[in-house]
């Protein structure tokens, strides 16, 4: 079964938005055992869209579309869809009730512009959004199934996992295919490779590994094919053991698993909290805890420390152990995370403090070099990380570093 | 002129990551006149490559290829180009130069499967990849001009900026085109479009107006071609004049500003300093400002108080306040602004306190109910949003937000 992805807008081409959508739908297609052919992004040009539909159906099964469908004037997609399938537009008083409801929400007239968004190509299955005011619509055209949905990713979103997933697997019957993903952090590509070369080498031929590099992590996924669900898992979790035995102490989780999600996790299991020391992440730590809905029961709350003052006012660094070991160094660290539980009254803390970049710092310490603790009531570890030469990277990778230090302290005890 | 890019790589395909890449050449490229027809995912596959090649220089005169070059053994992407382009691999002494530098900066010796990496295709011109490991390659076939790259972003964004882009400005001549972005922030894409509609509709010919909607902004992007480039940019500064008339209070800025930079800029200027009281957006506009080189010489710091006991111990909010107003209340994040210039002695501050999601708040306070205070030594204004029912957004919303309103109040000072 395959599937072909058309994604509509001049502000792909022209660079203006990165087309996450895609990558997505692709993870929900191969879930259900639909394997992406292409993506295509096009242009707001009829001949265009028209171009690559065409060309999709010769490839694929099913063709997802996404984007084109704003309340602005630049958009042709319905127009273009009629052309295609056949018939005009008709005017949806279910879409147009949903565009009311949604107005209403926010204490809104409908305007004639979004009163405009109602209307939907004669042949097709409207699909509602009710998350926003652009339908989606389910076409089938010989023996290809098609949908257009809105380019807005959280509508996009409902849409595809509350309808056209569903509707997917109803019309057609889908092979069996497991993914594993594992996930490590603080490992390179090339060396992970290597030791596990031998092991990547005798896996069976119904089994695939993709390397997925992030700064600071590798994803390690197996994708296998079979016909049975239990017997294609149980296969992939031989090969799972195996992996762990050789690698296990470099992997942290396994599929969507965040680290912060798992500390997340750990801490609200254990009624234990966590404060943060922050001075290169900048807040960095804080934001990826505070993503993971439910954190507050954990996470009490951190200190973004850009200054030596700060170090010292906010966190009680002593001003004689950063005049006499810098402002990055193992003994200013340790403090900033002791400081951390005593301010915070928290049960565990994280402190970080290093050279982010573009610059080395005063005291010569190079862009990239980063000390990280971590400390809770009767411990404190520090250790010295060499991340890249890139302040973005350099934040990222001393995010996820310093919450893999702390998940591993964790779990230990 | 046209380009296409085609991404290679299961990884995409699979949906495990999003091409970010594209999005970022076609800004390159649009930048110099290219205009990009198609962007196009293909996996690691030969046969599938090969097609996609194909296709491509049918439609386009440059063709720009990113992925597939990794050190793991599922990259095929050098022999196949050595079926399109003719001719074997040949082992670049230039390219192993610098895969041993960089193996020995981090005190490595080069593996075996990395020193396979300076093999080249024998037909290409080697661009040197500064970065990393995998080789860039320049291939001509026909007329058509090809550039092989890796997928890795920061290796390729050096790579395009400091050889592919001056290498395309050196082969061909290229027409004008003068692009130019308005940033707005705090105001829907419908209601701005009904806004500029009048002038939309008369802009000539030679411009195209896009809208360009992300989480609490909105870009538009005025594109104008033409022969001479004085010419064109003037006509489009006819329009700019006109458009800042009609919506000038809702532009922060333009091109790639963020208001996070602009925010910097202005402090830095005026020797004045920042400080942050984070509750619901958890450390975002903290790490907004220090994701800027340079954040420290204007932001002191910031505090992230997840729990009431945090907003009295570490801000010094009236434990009264708390109880008798709520925590989402403009009593609480005015004090919370107010403590935090006078913890972290700053010249001003940015206080948030609301409800991020997936629940209403205890108070009864529904999800995207936002507070934001700012405040300075002789003024604290506060502002309640409601922005949307999405976690994410609702954090990503109230950070720009937040920082609009602290702009606004500084450049009117």
């Amino acid at each position: 079964m395959l599937a072909e992805l058309i994604t509509i807008g001049d502000e792909i081409l022209i660079g203006q938005i990165v087309d996450t959508n895609s990558a997505w739908m692709a993870q929900e297609l191969n879930a259900i055992g639909v394997k992406v052919k292409q993506i295509t992004s096009v242009s707001d040009n009829r001949e265009h869209i028209l171009a690559a539909l065409h060309e999709a159906s010769k490839r694929a099964d099913i063709v997802l579309i996404t984007g084109g469908l704003g309340p602005t004037k630049d958009d042709i997609t319905k127009s273009t869809l009629c052309d295609y399938f056949g018939g005009g537009l008709t005017f949806s008083d279910l879409q147009y009730a949903q565009v009311d409801k949604l107005f209403r929400s926010f204490g809104r007239e409908v305007t004639e512009i979004n009163r405009k968004q109602a209307e939907i190509p004669e042949r097709c299955e409207l699909i509602v959004n009710y998350n926003g005011t652009a339908p989606g619509m389910w076409f089938q055209k010989d023996e290809v199934y098609y949908m257009s949905m809105p380019g807005v990713p959280y509508e996009m979103k409902a849409m595809m996992e509350t309808q056209v997933i569903p509707k997917i697997r109803d019309k057609f019957s889908l092979p069996v295919i497991v993914h594993r993903t594992f996930l490590t952090q603080g490992i390179g590509e090339s060396i992970l490779s290597e030791m596990i070369s031998a092991w990547e080498d005798a896996l069976p031929n119904n089994m695939k590994l993709a390397y997925l590099p992030s700064p600071g992590m590798v994803r390690l996924r197996i994708s296998a094919f079979g016909e049975n669900d239990a017997q294609v898992a149980s296969e992939v979790q031989q090969q799972a053991t195996s992996l762990y035995n050789l690698i296990g102490q470099h992997i942290y989780g396994e599929g969507d698993q965040t680290i912060e999600a798992i500390i997340i996790d750990i801490l609200r299991k254990t009624n234990k909290t966590l404060s943060l020391a922050e001075s290169c992440t900048g807040g960095n730590i804080a934001h990826l805890l505070t993503s993971i809905p439910g954190a507050s029961d954990a996470f009490v709350g951190g200190a973004v420390v850009y200054t030596s003052k700060m170090k010292v006012d906010i966190l009680g660094v002593n001003p004689e152990t950063l005049s006499n070991y810098g402002i990055v160094s193992e003994e200013v660290v340790r403090e900033m995370a002791l400081g951390a539980i005593q301010k915070f009254n928290s049960d565990f803390a994280i402190a970080v403090s290093g050279v982010a970049g573009p610059g080395a710092d005063k005291d010569g310490n190079p862009v990239g070099c980063i000390w990280i603790a971590i400390a809770g009531k009767d411990f404190t570890y520090a250790k010295k990380f060499q991340f890249s030469t890139n302040r973005e990277r350099n934040i990222t990778m001393a995010s996820y570093a310093a919450l893999n230090f702390l998940r591993k302290q964790l779990i230990d005890n």
